[in-house]
């Protein structure tokens, strides 16, 4: 597959899981709603639509086609994990957090709305994250509704993304070695990653030596779509970005380029590439869609 | 049942839901972690253990009791719910909210730590409360986790908590009419002292005509509660109530005390009172717990 019939496919994508999250966003069940309810409503959509790459969702599909599954499954699973990724930005670019302005190009949530209404939408938005994976309007049987949100929620949490951005907040101004900022990269985006890829296996319904594999190429990628954030970060410019270069830097953020340098960051980047695409020879020409996800993710521009 | 028996009940349940909360929060399965991440498990046991009534993990027993319920059950429901609860006080003391600096008589989670912290803790809290409910470690079907799951989701989220969080930052300072408070109370507390009922009488297995009128007393009893609340606020002291009192009038929020003077809002309460006590006429004998609960929540000191 070229780069270009890639990217083609991940746009398409993209359009799909947009449709799904303005779907699940629109909650037509509150007629009555008042004002306060409908600017929280706006936040909730300004930090979920109109933007974003759609990375997770893309990955639930590239690892759904090394099996069989129902697309309709698929689009609302990678939709769960990008609301629980949506408003973790949100939460993330608060004042007491990462005091971030921008984000995707347009103003950050509480910047465009307030601060306590861009707390709320959060965490509404996680609410909703469960709320559409566990109902039952999409094709997953009761055991793998009740499955995906537990993986979800352990995904989201304390062991996982919500204690990957305590670490990352504690490491500020710090030093970490290698080992803590690979831990706390596998716990901050490392875990989400991975949990899109699984929920897409689980889908297709694979055995446990191909779980394996696909969790063992999840964990590769995680990393390497983290060196190339990182590279991105310092090598960027705003726009191509959507948010501020050279940020990380600033805030004396752990990162590989930090710890590494450039050279040394481009070179453990080509090593963990390695590691995925081990991973996905072994899986065999079904992974056709996980090796072009790994080729994006290490040659993108922003 | 004596008032002193009922409150004999609630402080054992209370004790038995302590138990269980600690051992869902202990997180036995990160032994490497580090320092920044065992602050943010201390935030989360700070904000849970060692405190609150467990009100709404008493009204799921309570609701269960006018069925068959396995008691694990019921404490594992009562306790997600629970989880949502916490989770919840603690993003409503953040300084751009309700800038509360104490919460049952101890520091706020955002004081006894910081800021992001109390964020992020938050938000680990929430991720926990679906995941304990959704995995199968306790005595539910799939599709009861699943069920429950959704429902929680959707009583915390923008249509229920969030939503009635968002209602009431707005109000501060405005004159919203009985309707409005009434519409801000069901959903602010409303929704998820109603899901604990529902999920209480599901746990039982009752029909839907007995299922409608525990709905109908959860209403009455969601709005009960509020009206005492704002009453206490006013007339307790902040020793009894673990917070400051007054502290309602001085941030101007849209109580029932502040629409309806002290007078009106007793007259209010007995009404909501009433209707709670003919739904449980209608339920008979067996609803002796809720009952209990109804008169513990009018009667109540703090």
């Amino acid at each position: 597959m070229s780069p270009a019939e890639a990217a083609a496919l991940v746009a398409e994508h993209a359009r799909a899981v947009e449709a799904e999250l303005e779907a699940l966003l629109a909650d037509p069940e509150q007629p009555g709603a008042t004002e306060a309810e409908r600017r929280l409503f706006a936040a909730m959509r300004h930090a979920v639509l109109g933007g974003g790459k759609r990375l997770r969702p893309f990955l639930v599909r590239a690892a759904a086609a090394l099996g069989r599954a129902e697309p309709a499954a698929v689009l609302r699973v990678g939709a769960a994990i990008e609301l629980v990724h949506c408003y973790s930005l949100v939460h993330d670019d608060l004042p007491a957090m990462d005091d971030a302005t921008t984000r995707r190009g347009r103003p950050s949530c509480h910047v465009a709305f307030d601060e306590a209404t861009a707390i709320l939408a959060g965490d509404a938005l996680q609410a909703l994250a469960f709320e559409v994976l566990a109902r039952p309007d999409w094709p997953g049987s009761a055991e793998l509704r009740a499955e995906l949100a537990a993986g979800l929620a352990r995904a989201a949490g304390a062991a996982g993304m919500c204690g990957g951005q305590a670490l990352d907040l504690a490491a500020e101004g710090t030093a970490l070695d290698e080992a803590g900022i690979t831990r706390l990269q596998a716990l901050k985006t490392g875990a989400l990653i991975a949990f899109a890829c699984e929920a897409g296996a689980r889908l297709a319904g694979l055995d446990p030596e191909r779980l394996r594999l696909v969790a063992e190429y999840a964990r590769a990628l995680g990393l390497a779509f983290q060196i190339t954030d990182d590279l991105l970060d310092a090598t960027g410019s705003a726009a191509e970005l959507g948010k501020p270069a050279g940020a990380d830097a600033v805030q004396g953020k752990a990162t590989f380029l930090r710890l590494l340098g450039e050279r040394g960051a481009r070179v453990r980047l080509e090593a963990v590439r390695a590691d995925a695409s081990g991973a996905l020879d072994k899986l065999g020409p079904e992974a056709l869609l996980l090796r072009a996800t790994l080729d994006l993710v290490v040659e993108r521009r922003h």
